[in-house]
């Protein structure tokens, strides 16, 4: 089933007419402490406000059953309508409660972050974290609609700005050198509404493209793991560690480590490999790791989601747009590519 | 997607047969504590077995996450298989936690019960009870394969073999009045193998049918709805009165009461009313309930997850085959049914 995706930056009036014409019986809004005034300025005062504590930690189990909780003493039926508004926690966990109450109820996201409306809230994947495990638990259920707007970016920090910003590197990495030349260009100090809801709109077709052409991520779908192999590392070990960094710094970081293996092995162009790391040294800094979190990061790796029997894999690039998903890493061109890293990124 | 249905009393080779032709990484089986024993028995030495404390009361989330956890511990990946090895509750958290586990794994049920065998183990619905809520938080899943064999059922207590069947009842009733003849005329303490897993077989193709026609339950699926308004209501209302019923004992009360609406309102036949009734009464004896628990009956009733906006929602009967689904029932229909209901099972 596609996912309605709709760009603008009148959110309220798609909002009413969505509701008009589906007509749910019950309107619940899941918002996170940090979203909730957008979520109450939408004008929707019919509907019952749920909120979950902000933050990747609280995209929990306890989380998701307050949410639970919530539908059912307020009286949510099979024809409730679900609306997430918030980062790609929000709409994440959101996602999964409609999709599991009841056996599923309608859901439409409203990602209020870059990087939400450039990933989390297009193409169906929901899910909460599990044990220190991102994502471990969740389920493919594709939002009725998707409202992308740029209205909500101005009051984002600059870090927030930046983790959308390393989706749309991704992207533009798996689309084509026009689209990632654009993207380098951008001076992110001076970003205008117009042309940055472009800019987005962009980013998100190729998103919805690969989607659309494989929604259980059974194929080509796993083109949109570039950077996430070791990016999930990188995140998973920094919260283990108790300091977390933003899912996007791990993208951007966990993009240079992979295209150094995109070189190693498929000649991914040494060119663009600088580039893309001088960028992100610039704007993301490093995540500094040292020799001795290797095995640890290895282990990660080899749990991921993506993994198949313990085996560490990545999608990897021959150049801008050309993909190889499911190549098989040994440990120690993992290694060879996490020393690469640090010297890019002056560590 | 639809599910392999296997009929066969030599479940261990098709389960040997299943694996060699899946070959996952890692193999995985949920029993409870009452079919731990079964499990063991199928020579699956391989596997990690995970299990659940028996009965429904234990279909909740403490059971949902701790398969989670144990498939975690234990290295399951997307690639792994889960059997659920048990009667229905085993198979619905078990499929759900499949389902959710990395966002879906595949399972196959191997239902131990005949209700299993009829119902839950096929259909693709999974899920979970909350807050007192019979599966109120779930999801639609297929299982890969469902093998149904009634080498099991020896050893299951008069009351289990009765649970199923009730629901064997209910789709003979859905199917024609041959069907539903022979049922009646089946002498439960005199049932030999052969027999019992021909008849399995008749009931579950009528399943089948209707499942493979709408597997979300946006239409006729509904018609599986039968008795179980009434029935689950009896079912919760026994379970929050500490007094639990088994699910088919319910159902087989909800089909008295549902046969009572159906002949009020679509002229069912008094007859077959009363046939169904007798056997009912007979077999299952009555569930003692007075004017007075009527209201928390109906308020149940409004709340289940067939009721659109707070009405009381019934699948009905013309006469054996022919049904008519979300036909609303009003409160005063509904407590005249449940007065008959009373009537004719002499309480």
């Amino acid at each position: 089933m596609p996912q309605e995706i709709i760009f603008s930056n009148d959110v309220a009036s798609v909002l009413q007419a969505q509701i008009l014409n589906l007509r749910p019986a019950g309107l619940f809004i899941v918002a996170d402490s940090n979203t909730l005034p957008i979520a109450l300025s939408l004008g929707l005062t019919q509907a019952h406000v749920i909120t979950v504590p902000a933050g990747d930690d609280n995209k929990n189990l306890d989380s998701l059953s307050h949410i639970w909780t919530e539908l059912q003493r307020n009286g949510a039926t099979r024809q409730s309508l679900l609306l997430s508004v918030g980062g790609g926690m929000v709409t994440d966990i959101g996602g999964f409660a409609a999709a599991t109450f009841k056996r599923g109820i309608r859901f439409i996201n409203v990602p209020t972050s870059l990087l939400g409306a450039v990933d989390a809230a297009v193409g169906g994947k929901t899910g909460i974290n599990f044990h220190n495990l991102k994502n471990e638990i969740g389920a493919f259920a594709p939002a009725h609609a998707v409202i992308i707007s740029s209205c909500f970016l101005g009051s984002l920090p600059h870090s927030e700005l930046l983790s959308g910003f390393a989706e749309m590197i991704k992207h533009a990495l798996l689309c084509g050198e026009p689209q990632l030349s654009e993207l380098l260009a951008t001076d992110l100090a001076d970003l205008d509404p117009e042309r940055t809801l472009r800019l987005i709109r962009t980013s998100v077709m190729v998103k919805r493209d690969i989607v659309l052409k494989d929604p259980h991520e059974s194929g080509i779908r796993k083109a949109l793991n570039l950077g996430h192999t070791a990016g999930h590392a990188f995140e998973s070990f920094a919260l283990n560690a108790g300091r977390p960094v933003p899912h996007g710094f791990a993208v951007a970081w966990g993009l240079v480590t992979e295209l150094v293996l995109s070189h190693m092995r498929f000649q991914f162009s040494s060119q663009l490999l600088h580039q893309v790391a001088d960028f992100i040294g610039q704007h993301f800094g490093p995540f500094f790791i040292t020799c001795d979190d290797y095995d640890a990061l290895l282990s990660i790796m080899a749990h991921d989601k993506k993994s198949r029997s313990g085996e560490i894999n990545c999608t990897l690039l021959s150049r801008c747009g050309q993909f190889h998903t499911d190549v098989t890493v040994s440990p120690d061109e993992m290694t060879a590519a996490l020393d690469i890293y640090r010297d890019l990124l002056h560590i």
